[in-house]
């Protein structure tokens, strides 16, 4: 009860530091993208996967409206977990952004640059008062100097490079789902099938097409390719995760 | 009653995080919509249905002013559940986006890229601090290269595509009885009768032609038609709905 | 008890939803409302009535100088009911739309856009910080495109149309008056008793001159016409409502 | 004590409504009225009079710098009651106003619409935030068109036409004192005598000149003419109230 | 007790009314003004006297440094209590007002006229937001048309005209002396007289010259002429009110 | 418990003054400093060495991306301890600055004058409203006229100059280690020892490539020269200090 | 407690005076200068002298970059006690003052006018919102017309004149002492060798000369002198003043 006391002291206005010297309002934010469903990221020696689970609270709702995975540029993707509207924000700046740069230096923006003008903005609503952190996490993968790149952005405004990694729900059983499983030659159907089988594995062991969300940034074209319906029930039957498909049962609170 | 404490404590001010990652005041603004009248939207092959309840409380007030539907654009008709003033704003915003649309670009606004330029602005009062969410859900309708779509907005500022929706009271039990009855090959009457029977499951199995708002927009002429009382009339006679006439108590907060 | 801590939580700094989804402060200014005594608007066939009750707290106050009705245009007028000096701040903004339309344009203003302009404007006040909503709530009546128009103005900006309505103190009694005695097919002297009895209904039968205030605008002249104390106490003869004449007790803070 | 705990959370920051609908601020601003001494205005056929009690907490104060009764141009005089240095802002205010009226229009602000302007500029301190309202009355009395005008302006920034009014300390009793003894028939001189009368009937039947201010604005000269203290010993004597001369008890918080 | 709870309500953010028309931070500001040593201002015939009391903590600091009488204008003084870098804020904009006048109209600023915009200065102050009223209290004494001129400014923004006050510590006290001993034909010498008794009168009898300040504005010269320590001495020497010499106790937080 | 009732009252809106003169929100961001993994700086006759740890949360993360040490200009680096996000916003702003410096004066800009440019743009941000101190502490270090020059700054602003220093966790221990063993005389490879014991002093005794991070500066290049892992695993064993490899347990929360 | 609580309610937002018209928020700064080792000047007939002790935490730290004493001008020192940071600032805005006046003037800024321009400059910071005030005091030493001259700025924003002062830490005791021992006719010798004894009289009677700082500026030359470890350990030497060599322990909050 006095702990809670404490913690309320730190809720009211702009964002400030606690006695022991953290951020309340962005480990609040942390908590928004875990209430959001998992989304996944896996580089490969070939390109880059971008996996995400999604909550379709009734089947009268298109699932591809339930947008998880967004091309930033030709050459880069990005995944969210957390709150979706605030994903749409950061989405937006940092498509905004890949057009500027390609405006100014003619050329396609870096994923790792881009990542980190996304994480300095972020930082801004964790320091100047007025507004409150974003609640979202996002994953950007995509093709730097033909190689590929994967980065996570968190709301602290943080970046991190990684291997692979999942963020939102069950973040610390599909992460070490990942570490357990992540082999560094696989190519980029190795890497389809490790992050397909990482959500399934929080998912009683299969999954249905239109609650998946499934996007590739492979080496040889630089280009940004996102799968319909068809190709991840093609994915999912190639990796014996289909689902024969009854609902979740979902809530409606703006976290994906 | 220590539950009830810690909400205050999110309520001052502007919009932030609670330690388990929500919104408050975004949710909160999801009541208002509750405590509207039910909307409707339903696509079919051949165009869009808008199908709403209205509350007259007094039978001296004009029921065409109690306006639920509007049209935002010759092709886009748009309706709304909750804080009436609140949907005048962004009705007003969704018009000026199309007219500058169309003036820019010398063609109709999507209907996908009007309901995002709606949401994201909707999102900026969830995170920016000096004023409140909007207490409004709104069903975006029209045609958009010939196909009939259907859009969703809530107070979080997510966009969501339907096949059928409803917002506002009873959405629970509407919603329900659209996934239980809603068929993919209907044409416009058959979309038309899916909402008047949805709206008339919550109302005693009958309604009144005063207290109902009927619109569509088809894929042939991609005009936003409005229903005038008697063709409404003409409508629930011709699906067995007819109400025989007497009122409904109703309040006047400023919801609908 | 506990429900008035509840309430307090949401009085302060900006306009907020409470748990249930409602604006406290707008609740609020509609007190505010109720605390002025009643106006009234009937239309009929051939024009609209206005009529105020009028509350002269001393019989050395210019009973001329509580101002209920005022004139917005030419073929407009406004009653108000509550915080008499946030009511005197709508009309100038009704004036300075009415004349902005007539210079832009070179055209009076219509009533329903005249009252669309105020209600969007009230609607700010409850939505952006740094200020109170409005007090009040306004008839707007007059002519447009030949016929009578009768609106309302509420404290949270939602624009309704009338045939009759009541506002202010005792809003619920006059108003189950009005949809008891309104015939549609009145003339303007019918609407003129109409709403002097309605008035009467809630005074003990009988009225003072000096406390009422009463205007019209008809078709045909399309102008808005003030009743002096002289004209009104023929009115009130002729509908054998004319009081002979003690004070009401009253207080002095500010709202009509 | 509950009920003083309720109203405290209305005090702080902006100008809010209560759940009753009152403006705290405002009324607290009426009480700062209240703790001002009295001040009487009397409009009779020749002329309006202005006469103000003032309290002089020292022998050696002078009490012409007591200042209570203030020429806002040659034909409009101002009388004050409350917090003496918000008096000094509005009449400053008012004195802008009629210099900007004589340059624009070329002729005298009239009585009626100076007031307004005045009533106006107060209404903006209740209700945007960042300022407190004034604690201060006004009787604003002059001549416009060869008619005696008599306004007041109250702390909510309502204006009222009066024939004869007291505000400050002992309004009610003052006020009374008025309405039996107010003659619309008496000339000037029956003003001036008035006035003085209702002053000594709550200060002991007597008054000191130099705790006394008089004006008047007369229909002829349309001058504002403030009496010194000689002619106030006259008048007194005339009127049978002149005081032999001890000096009130008195405190110094800065309202008359 | 809840008293004291009661006023705390009104000590945060901007200065606002208590239930009782009071501004508790003016209230406060005037307390400010009674932790300052004694200042003392008298009128003669001949002139202005400006005599204050000093509080020098230690023998190293320079007495002339402790500021308590300044220079408004070659023919204008001020004398002041209470906080004394807010003094310094008043004088600072007394001279550019006394500057800007001479600038403007090409002759010196009128002693009444400059006291006015001082206190409207401070005035502002008190009702808008963002900052708090001045803490201090002027003496301001000049000669205007050849007449000596003798103004308080308090921290409320009210002006007051004296013959002789006293402000800061030991008002009550001071001011009763300098009623019983004023005297209106008195020259300056007499007025210096009267200014040194009364300060000695709560100084056990007699006073240090290091602890004075005082300074003069005849209407001979029209110069503002300050008395250095060994002026003073003489001063007090004919006046028999020299101290033999011990230091005060004395505390440091800038209040003079 | 009352301790931390007085704590919680400084903790809103901007940073201030508690009773006995601390800064709460300044001294809550030296515990995020605390929180963050230790940094090492070394002086030697040679140039400068930053070594630091780093905790790397899963082997799936990139530890190239937990970046703690970041090259500001040619010849300038710097370490951080504490919140990341800060970190990236203050070494930006170096950067600028020293780009600023080039642009203008054509040269170099010195140690010490980057160092007080960042520390100044701190302590703004402790002193102005509207916005949280910075949660991290820098070690400034280069060759500034061909000395090896090493400076801190820390959350309140202040610059200092070391020989040898340690921020973040363990900062107590790793300060006394270096004390204990500080060799003014030691070139770089002594100062690169130094550093790598004083890290392994508190990591039982061994160190593991990745989790490490090391630059110099030296005086003769005057170039910032990062250590990849090859370089980092060459010293540590050259040095006794290689661990065979297991992982830290670590969390998230944006400190480093 | 209870006086606890009656304070807690001054802390928060803006500087506000408390029912007995103290400022809280400066009295706590003057709690920060306290908290900062203590700074001496002394002025003699030849210049002025200013003297430092300083806390150096550790071996390591350069003690030269603790600075408590800095060059304003040419002519003018000023040492600080209290928070570092705020004094960097403070002292940044008196250089730029001096360069201001140099380049207006064509002359050096007097002693007396630099440290009126850096009070007003802290006396903002007490009043108007948005920030808090300095937790800083200043020495400010310098020549002016060929005379020395020694000032004081406190956090309220007075400016006072010494002959010979204590600032900081043991202020009290150091005053006492310097009021002992204080010679008007000491040369610069002297008045060194006073404020070394007066420091080392709080140290046990000895001087570490790392620990130390000390400048002069004298009458002859004009020029501000900042002596050297060197040159200070010869001052302690020959004043007998010297300590063998033991650390003091230490904080790191940032005062000094």
């Amino acid at each position: 009860m006095q702990g809670q006391q404490q913690q309320q002291a730190y809720d009211r206005g702009i964002t400030i530091f606690s006695p022991d010297g953290r951020l309340y309002q962005v480990e609040y934010a942390r908590e928004a993208v875990k209430r959001g469903t998992a989304s996944i990221g896996v580089r490969t020696a070939d390109g880059v996967v971008l996996a995400v689970d999604k909550r379709v609270p009734s089947p009268l709702l298109e699932d591809s409206s339930v947008e998880k995975i967004h091309k930033a540029d030709d050459h880069v993707g990005i995944a969210s977990a957390g709150h979706v509207a605030d994903a749409r924000q950061l989405i937006d700046f940092a498509r905004r952004q890949a057009q500027v740069n390609q405006l100014r230096y003619g050329e396609p923006i870096g994923v790792e640059g881009l990542t980190k003008e996304i994480t300095d903005h972020i930082q801004q609503y964790t320091q100047v008062g007025g507004a409150r952190p974003f609640g979202v996490a996002l994953i950007v993968g995509g093709i730097e100097n033909g190689e590929p790149r994967l980065f996570e952005t968190d709301p602290s405004g943080t970046p991190y490079e990684w291997q692979a990694l999942a963020v939102g729900a069950d973040r610390g059983e599909l992460q070490t789902y990942l570490e357990d499983n992540y082999d560094e030659e696989a190519d980029l159907a190795g890497g389809i099938a490790l992050a397909l089988d990482a959500l399934a594995s929080v998912n009683d062991g299969s999954l249905l097409p239109k609650e998946l969300g499934l996007a590739t940034v492979d080496v040889e074209t630089e280009q940004f390719d996102m799968y319909d319906e068809e190709r991840i029930e093609a994915e999912l039957e190639e990796n014996d995760l289909l689902d024969d498909g009854e609902d979740d049962e979902s809530d409606e609170d703006g976290e994906e």
